[in-house]
C-alpha cells in the first residue's frame, strides 16, 4: 500500500507529512492535496495506466447496480472501490488491494459513475453567451453558422479541447459530441483534441452529403484508432432530404454504429416529419438516437417506444432556445431509454447537477404535480447508467459493476454549498455543483484529483481559447 | 500606490515577487493569488473598513446606471473603480487613487454590482436535499416543521452562517431573511450570524401571533445595533388569519418597514385569497413585498402593478416544489418591481447565475417565445439593481453608482466554463457559475478575494455545521 505520488508541481502529503514528522506511507487523503501554488510546471500522471486503485471508505458509493447494493440506485454505505486494468474490480468492504495498489482515502466522500453527456457540439464553445435573444433558426444563423464557416484545425483544438476539459472537470466521463463540420483536416484535429482530453468519447460524424467513403475514412482512421472512442453517423431527419437520411442510415448498418439525428427541437420542424422519414428508411429501433425530441405527437412517443429508440434529453438548452419541453413523463413512463445532453453552445454549460435538477424540475413546471417521472433517483440513473444504455454502451459503463471500464466520479459534500448531511442522494442533484467533483476517472486513469485536472495547465487552454476566438473575429 | 496585504497564511504576491527578484510595489493582481497551502491560521481582513480601494483597469464594468456607461446595463469597458468609506467613489478611466489606496489589478475581468437576494431562509441549510419528492405543503411537514422544532441557538447560528457564506461566496451581497424562528434566544443567534457573515441582510421577521411589543424588541435590541442590517415585518396573507394579517401590518407602518408576505405559491392557496386580504387591510403598496405570487389572476397583477407592489421570483424554488411557474413576463411588461430570490432550503442552492438563466428559461418553456421578457439584460437588472429597488434599498444599492455603497463583485472569465470571449454579458447569465466570482466586496469590505472567502476557515465552518446537524438528528 502506498500513498498516491502528485505531480511535482504540488506539495506532495508525503512532503507535508514529513514536515510533521508523520509517517510517509499513509494514503492520500482525497480532496485535502494542497492546491499547487505554481503552474505551468512539468508534471506526470498520478495513476499510470495500469495500476490499480483502491478508494478507500468512501461513505457513500452510488453503484447503480441494484444486485451491489440497497435500491435503485444499488447504495453502498462505508465501501472501498478497486480499479484494476481500467475495469471495476471490486466493490465492498475492507477490500485487500493488490500489493502495488495506490490507496486514495475516500472517508467522508461520495463515489457514483461518472456522467454520460448523451448529446453535446463541443466546439460551440466559441459562441458562449452568443445570441440568446434567438431562438434555434436565429441561432444558427446569428452564432453557429458564421463561426463554423472560420475555423481552423487548430482553433478547432483548443475549442475541442477546452469544453472537453470544462465537461470532465465537471464530472463528464462519457460525452457524445454530434460535429457537423466537414473537412477532414478539421475533424482530425477534432478528434485529436477529444483523445487528448482523456474523456470516453463517440464522435457522430454529419456528411454534408452522402459519401460513404469519407465516413468509413474518418472513423478507421481517426476514431478507431482511440482506445476510448466510438463512432456514430449522424444526419438531420427531414423529408426534404431523405435520400440523405437512407444514405447515412445505410453507412451506419454497414459500419455498425448508430445513427444520430436530431427531431423536432423546434415546433416548426413539424413539417420535417421526422420521425415518418425514419420509420420509412426502416431506422425506428435500438440502433437510433434521437435529440431533443420535444414535440413528438402521443402516436410518435408510441412508436419510440415500441421501437426502442433512444432519446437525449437537454432541459437547459431547450429553455435557453425557448424550443419548448420534452414530454419526458411521458416517455419515462412508456419505458424509452433517455440520457442526458448538455449540448454545447446553447445551454453554455457543463453543469450536469444544473442539468438532473432541470430535468425534473421542468416536468413539474409544466404539470405542477410533484410526483411526476422524473424523480431524483431517475435523473441520477439518466445521468449515468440510462445515458449509457441509450448510446448502447452499459456493457462497458454506467454502473460500477466489476467488470466494466472504471469511469467514476468522487464528489466531496464537505462544502458550503453541500454540507450538512441531510439526504446525500437528493443534496447530489439538488446542491451539487461541478466544483464539489473532487475526482474524475475515466478507464481508471485519473483526469482530475484533489478538485484540479490532472496534468493539465488550465490557464493555457484557456489562454489558447482566447486566442483562438481573436483570430477568428479577427478573419470575420 | 500598494499591494493588497494578504493574510500570513497565503504566500504573499510580495513573497513570490521577492523570490522572482521583481519589485514589491507592483500591485496584487486579482485571481492569481495563490491559494492557501493550508488553512486554520489566524490571518487578518486584507482590507480594512474604511481604507480606499481601487479596482484598476476591469475589462468591463456592468455599473447598471445608464447615466454612467452604455446601453441599460451601464456597460463600461477598461475602467477603474474606486471605493471610499464603504462607498463608490468613483468609476472611470485612469482614476488617481488616494495615497493609502489598496490598487486592485483587475485587467480582464468582469465587475458589476453584488446579487441582491430578495427572499431567502438561511436555516434551511440543515434540510438540504430533503423530501425531493414533496410539494410545498408535504415538504414543511416531512422536513421544514421537524427540523424547527429542534433548533438550538448554537445550531441556528451554524446553519445560518454555513448559508449566508456560500451566498456570499456565491456573489450575493444583500440578502432578505424570512424567518419563522419564534424564541428570542434563537433570534439573537440567528441575526450574530448574519452580522458575523459581513453581508447586507434583511431580516424579515414572522411573529407567531401579533406581538408588537416583542417585533420592536428585536428590531431595536436585535437588528438596529447591525450596521448592514435592515428589519421587516413577515406574514403569511390569508382570510383565516386576517387579524393577524392586519396587526403585522400596523407593526411594520409603525415601525416604518416593509410587509413581507408569500402569495400564491401553490394553486390551492387561491382560498387563501392573499392579494384581496392585502388590499382590504390597506397594505397594497411600495411598502408590501410578495414572494413567489405564481397563481396570481389577470386582476390580481393588474393590482399589484397599479398600487407599486413589489415581487420576489424563486423559479428554482418553484420548479422544484412543483409549484409552477410566475407569470414573470406579464408582470415585467407592466412595470412592477421584481427581484430574484433563492428561497433557502427549497431551492438548495445559492447559484446566482443558475437562477439568472431558469428566470429566462422558464418563460421560454411556457412560451416558446424567445423574444419574452426578461432578456439577459433584464434578468441582470433583476439580480442586482432590481432587486434593490423591489426592497426599498436602490438609493444605497444596486448600482455602481458613485455614492452608493460599495456592494459589488469581479468576476474572473478566465475559465474553462466561461472562456473564450463572445458576448460576456450573456456569458455571465449563461456560462457563469459561483466558482467564476473572484471577488466580493460589501459596503467597502472585501468578503471575498482571489476566489476565496476572506478570514474565514470554510473547513470548522462545514464541520460545525454538521456536528450541528448531527445533534439534531440524535435530538430527533
Amino acid at each position: 500500500m502506498q500513498s498516491l505520488p502528485t505531480p511535482p508541481s504540488v506539495p506532495s502529503r508525503r512532503d507535508l507529512l514529513a514536515g510533521l514528522g508523520l509517517a510517509a506511507a499513509t494514503p492520500l487523503l482525497l480532496g485535502v492535496t494542497p492546491r499547487p501554488a505554481l503552474r505551468d510546471r512539468p508534471s506526470r500522471r498520478p495513476v499510470p495506466g495500469g495500476r490499480a486503485v483502491l478508494l478507500r471508505g468512501a461513505s457513500l458509493v452510488l453503484t447503480m447496480d441494484p444486485a451491489i447494493g440497497a435500491g435503485p440506485l444499488g447504495a453502498v454505505e462505508n465501501a472501498d472501490v478497486l480499479m484494476r486494468d481500467g475495469a471495476i474490480a471490486a466493490v465492498g468492504t475492507a477490500l485487500r488491494p493488490p500489493p502495488d495498489a495506490w490507496v486514495l482515502e475516500a472517508s467522508g466522500k461520495l463515489v457514483m459513475p461518472g456522467f454520460v453527456d448523451t448529446h453535446n457540439h463541443l466546439w460551440q464553445a466559441v459562441i458562449r453567451g452568443g445570441c440568446t435573444n434567438r431562438d434555434l433558426f436565429g441561432w444558427f444563423q446569428g452564432c453557429t453558422d458564421p463561426q463554423r464557416g472560420r475555423l481552423t484545425p487548430a482553433a478547432v483544438h483548443s475549442f475541442v479541447r477546452l469544453a472537453a476539459l470544462d465537461a470532465v472537470q465537471s464530472g463528464v466521463t462519457t460525452l457524445v459530441d454530434w460535429v457537423d463540420i466537414f473537412s477532414y483536416d478539421l475533424i482530425e484535429s477534432y478528434v485529436r483534441a477529444l483523445a487528448d482530453t482523456g474523456v470516453r468519447f463517440t464522435y457522430a460524424m454529419f456528411p454534408p452529403a452522402p459519401d460513404a467513403v469519407l465516413v468509413r475514412k474518418v472513423k478507421k482512421e481517426l476514431v478507431d484508432p482511440v482506445p476510448l472512442g466510438s463512432f456514430q453517423v449522424a444526419t438531420h431527419a427531414a423529408r426534404a432530404v431523405q435520400d440523405h437520411n437512407r444514405a447515412h442510415w445505410e453507412a451506419a448498418q454497414d459500419l455498425g454504429v448508430m445513427l444520430n439525428s436530431h427531431v423536432l427541437e423546434r415546433p416548426e420542424q413539424r413539417a420535417d416529419d421526422p420521425i415518418g422519414v425514419l420509420g420509412d428508411i426502416g431506422a425506428l429501433g435500438p440502433q437510433l438516437l434521437i435529440n431533443h425530441a420535444i414535440h413528438l405527437t402521443d402516436a410518435e412517443i408510441a412508436a419510440v417506444a415500441e421501437h426502442d429508440v433512444r432519446a437525449a434529453h437537454c432541459p437547459l438548452s431547450n429553455m435557453r432556445l425557448a424550443s419548448g419541453i420534452m414530454r419526458l413523463s411521458e416517455l419515462g413512463r412508456r419505458g424509452v431509454k433517455v440520457g442526458l445532453g448538455l449540448d454545447g453552445g446553447t445551454n453554455d454549460s457543463s453543469d450536469f447537477h444544473a442539468l438532473m435538477k432541470t430535468a425534473i424540475g421542468l416536468q413539474r413546471a409544466r404539470t405542477t404535480e410533484v410526483g411526476v417521472f422524473p424523480q431524483v433517483n431517475d435523473v441520477l440513473r439518466m445521468a449515468t447508467l440510462g445515458g449509457a444504455e441509450a448510446l448502447g454502451l452499459a456493457d462497458r459503463v454506467g454502473s460500477l459493476t466489476p467488470g466494466k471500464r472504471a469511469d467514476l466520479v468522487v464528489i466531496d459534500p464537505a462544502a458550503l454549498n453541500f454540507a450538512p448531511r441531510f439526504d446525500w442522494v437528493g443534496q447530489i442533484v439538488f446542491n451539487g455543483r461541478p466544483e464539489n467533483i473532487d475526482a474524475v476517472f475515466v478507464d481508471g486513469r485519473a483526469l482530475k484529483l484533489g478538485g484540479r485536472l490532472v496534468d493539465i495547465d488550465t490557464d493555457r487552454v484557456v489562454r489558447e481559447a482566447e486566442a483562438a476566438a481573436t483570430r477568428l473575429r479577427a478573419a470575420g
